[in-house]
């Protein structure tokens, strides 16, 4: 007989929680191995990924080019996989990492130690690759996983998971330590994002839709990513061709990512002479401008900006543009319209950038570089899971330590409190 | 004409969300200038703070003795308010403190930087001190915030309120530094819970039904503190003297607060030898113990435990004793039946305290010591807003830099991505 839905949702959950206390010692070199060992299980097991891959392709044919294109794999795709999480074998363990130790005048030593979360979900759309990406960086924090990967990506996802589940097998590690929900119905998210005394942490990766309803449903804690509308402010004090270059960079570069910039704000002391030539180089770029009147005043060819059009992620090449009065108005905008994501001035002034680094709410805030920088690679963190435009327990990019939280292990010899 | 309560309550989010800026820059000195000054305007104000305290009792004179204990104020307790307030002004300022500085390969130089949170609102039961504290913290720390205090205390928590307003006009901060939602109103609150873009953080503080009632209502994320349901374990390499003193003082030295043992496991190769004396002396403290099948072969005056009881805090003079067969059957019954607060192993042997120090899913984990330490004060970290039992941002007890966050600041010369 088929086992009820909702059962079989909080089981998997169950032997996650269960399996997440071994996992959560389980020493650095041990770890390492069983990632190697997963890297070489998908370069071995490439016809068998290549094969359910090619039934998603199959059933996904009228979905676009786009679509088709982050769904498909090939040998240099599976290559990449197993790279990340050859790279993902090489960074620092970061469980264990003793924060801060002190002792208390009463003799008590504290030390507060970097742990891992216990089991956390993952709830992702087309990409196959977020599989392997996802299960490295859980399995080398020392996370259980549960991952539920779109219905488009099932026949590939599943490939990998079970190429994947024989590593972890021979490892003797126990079955909850990577688990994938292999139903497409849809029933079984709203099940899971329930299950908070066994599921520490949700991590939606996709569009907003995607996010939207994983917050609104979710019992359990969700770190996220929004939306991305990140500003380049080129400042009165800019060197305007490192203005020009980066404000190309950060809207061309690629276009349709989180950290694109999605809206240029420029003092209006220097937009005489800056947005000219910008807007130019824009046009033959094939970028559409949406401007304020003043942006109208000096290209006629530019369409009129809405309020909405300052809160859009386009993902694409379209760009808003707005003349400022000043420094504070500039930070005042990003704070309204922004996604706290990335947000970058262009200036030689050093405390008109102080100002503007402190007083701009974002994850990232940058002087004198292109926002696309936003990235745990670029950072040097290695690979990420994600980027939080939350302000809590991680902001920005999210990598293994992000996957961590803390506790205080203290050591006595009999202290009672008086 | 009387302004609709949604539009107050978003209104005071607006102003929270708008003062924080100019606050998250406010330099030390001139935070710690304010708090000294929130200090003297509670002392020199007392016969105002006490008056109206008098009106609140006198409106909560059916309400029983502990609670009006709770709700009363008097010179003493003012001045321990006051000198709470200067205990912050001398604690490190969390803001500004540069967590982590590299250099990219590309030549940009980042650094994770500690900032405030933003907006923080605070839902809490009948201690006026309360207003005080969390004021205190919530202004050094950086955060605009906006307090909700219980009914049964709004003259008391409106009086203090009333003179910490004029020292932040003195001091020429924005009216939405700090905020009291002075009405009564039950539906305030849950306007309160949906302003997710104007309120960054919520910390309800009280019984655990205010506290399921937050969560269930917020679209902001909460920290909070279900339960405290606390185990001392007393191995069998347990110095059984040790054991007895550290088993009484966490049950007795204040029993009705969330770091009171509310369950005791003892290794069954030393049950023999411990639980006779240890019971009675549970006894002759007036203890009432519920036990399993082996306690009661003990002690035949034991109740049986249900496994309610195993999952109860009763803040009360009642322990629930459990005779496990080893410590791991120790470390499952912990993460099973615990609520992730502190839970202390007596034990003279240094793998068992390793093992159970690492494995045991809480906060705070303690090797000889009574689980009654786990409190800001005791850790060193000075006045604390809460003990959270969550995994995410915050763990254990929460100070100043709990409620703080981080950003990325990144300078460059210009760089753009390849």
């Amino acid at each position: 007989m088929k086992q009820n839905l909702k059962i079989q949702i909080e089981n998997i959950a169950k032997k996650a929680k269960s399996a997440s206390g071994r996992l959560s010692i389980l020493p650095t070199a041990a770890k390492n191995a069983v990632l190697k060992d997963l890297a070489s299980a998908l370069l071995k097991g490439q016809a068998i990924i290549l094969k359910a891959n090619k039934k998603d392709i199959s059933s996904a044919k009228n979905k676009g080019k786009a679509f088709i294109d982050r769904l498909s794999l090939d040998a240099l795709r599976i290559k990449q996989m197993a790279d990340s999480l050859l790279e993902i074998a090489k960074l620092n363990d970061p469980v264990g990492e003793v924060l801060r130790a002190w002792n208390t005048a009463g003799g008590l030593n504290i030390q507060k130690v970097r742990v891992p979360i216990g089991v956390v979900a993952i709830i992702y759309e087309s990409r196959p690759n977020v599989t392997a990406d996802c299960i490295g960086l859980c399995f080398k924090s020392g996370n259980s996983v549960i991952l539920r990967g779109g219905s488009e990506a099932i026949n590939s996802n599943l490939a990998i998971f079970n190429l994947f589940k024989q590593v972890m097998q021979k490892h003797n590690l126990a079955e909850g330590t990577i688990n994938l929900i292999a139903t497409t119905n849809r029933q079984a998210v709203d099940y899971l994002l329930k299950l908070k005394d066994d599921v520490d942490l949700v991590i939606p990766r996709g569009g907003e839709e995607l996010i939207k309803k994983v917050v609104s449903v979710s019992a359990i804690p969700v770190i996220k990513h929004y939306k991305g509308i990140c500003h380049v402010y080129v400042d009165e004090c800019a060197d305007l061709n490192m203005a020009m270059n980066i404000c190309l960079n950060a809207k061309l570069q690629r276009p349709g990512v989180c950290n694109a910039m999605e809206s240029m704000l420029v003092h209006r002391d220097i937009a005489g002479r800056f947005l000219p030539g910008m807007l130019k180089k824009f046009k033959q770029a094939g970028v559409q401008i949406r401007g304020c009147v003043f942006t109208q005043k000096i290209a006629n060819w530019v369409k009129r900006a809405t309020e909405k059009d300052y809160r859009t992620e386009y993902a694409d090449l379209i760009l808003s543009v707005k003349v400022v009065d000043d420094l504070d108005a500039a930070i005042a905008h990003i704070n309204a319209y922004g996604s706290r994501h990335s947000d970058s001035i262009v200036t030689d002034d050093k405390s008109s950038a102080e100002k503007f680094l402190k007083q701009v709410d974002s994850a990232c805030v940058y002087q004198n570089a292109s926002t696309r920088f936003t990235d745990g690679g670029q950072f040097g963190m290695g690979a990420e899971i994600g980027i939080s435009t939350d302000k809590l327990h991680a902001r920005g990019p999210m990598g293994l330590e992000e996957l961590t939280t803390y506790k205080y292990m203290i050591h006595g010899c009999g202290q009672v409190r008086r």
